[in-house]
């Protein structure tokens, strides 16, 4: 038995043994003071489960990839952009991100957000969209 | 875009369009008060997220199996034992059940508890011990 069987967070949503990273390794994605950690990451699983916090009025990496994402909200409240449409979030909510689709996560202006990201630990990496295009791309989030 | 890509939950700890399922197929699995909602099952994912949640008083069943489970707690009290030690469980704490390790999942007497368990898609059926040695191993949990 290792001392990896149980974890008990640290302060709110800080867990022990669990490192928090900065979010992107890539300098050139564009996103706001966003934090990573990796909750489970067993060699023998096929997923890996990571809490992604954003800070209040920060925001994720608009991006899109092949692999899917699903989401779970346990802290705060926010918004959310999949595909061409745009959704509040609160605690408990799921987002599924399908497959190549443009997607972005943003806290409120007063308080943070934070969400359960489940992958394949096999995936391709995230891609950007033009420069030209962010807007067009981001407007559902403005409705 | 499906209506799946966006769900909030109907009531606490209740999704819309996730069905509340018995915790087992098989009726010969000794449990109490346990319910079973899977929140994401994508056929691209290798993995499944379920939510459990046990009743005041109730419990899982003592079970152990080659697949891991990943699990975070999400809602009440209560405590787990994992091979020979037992922990007290709040919100936040993560548990690492490894392969083959007996476990079982015990609700507050007062209090819900309910938990994520992150395990992969394909995975082998849970094994029972037998009848004379519930006792002994469930002992860490008396303590």
């Amino acid at each position: 038995m290792t001392d990896r069987t149980f974890r008990r967070t640290v302060d709110a949503f800080r867990w022990e043994g669990v490192d928090v990273l900065a979010y992107k390794q890539d300098g050139a994605a564009p996103f706001k003071d966003v934090t990573r950690q990796v909750l489970f990451d067993d060699p023998s699983l096929a997923a890996q489960l990571r809490y992604f916090e954003v800070a209040p009025g920060g925001w994720t990496t608009l991006e899109r990839h092949e692999h899917v994402h699903n989401v779970m909200v346990i802290r705060g409240r926010g918004r959310c952009l999949v595909g061409d449409e745009a959704w509040d979030l609160a605690p408990n909510d799921l987002v599924s991100v399908p497959p190549l689709t443009w997607h972005q996560f943003l806290a409120a202006p007063d308080e943070p957000l934070g969400f359960l990201c489940l992958v394949n630990r096999e995936r391709d990496r995230p891609q950007l969209p033009a420069a030209g295009e962010v807007d067009r791309l981001a407007k559902p989030l403005s409705k």
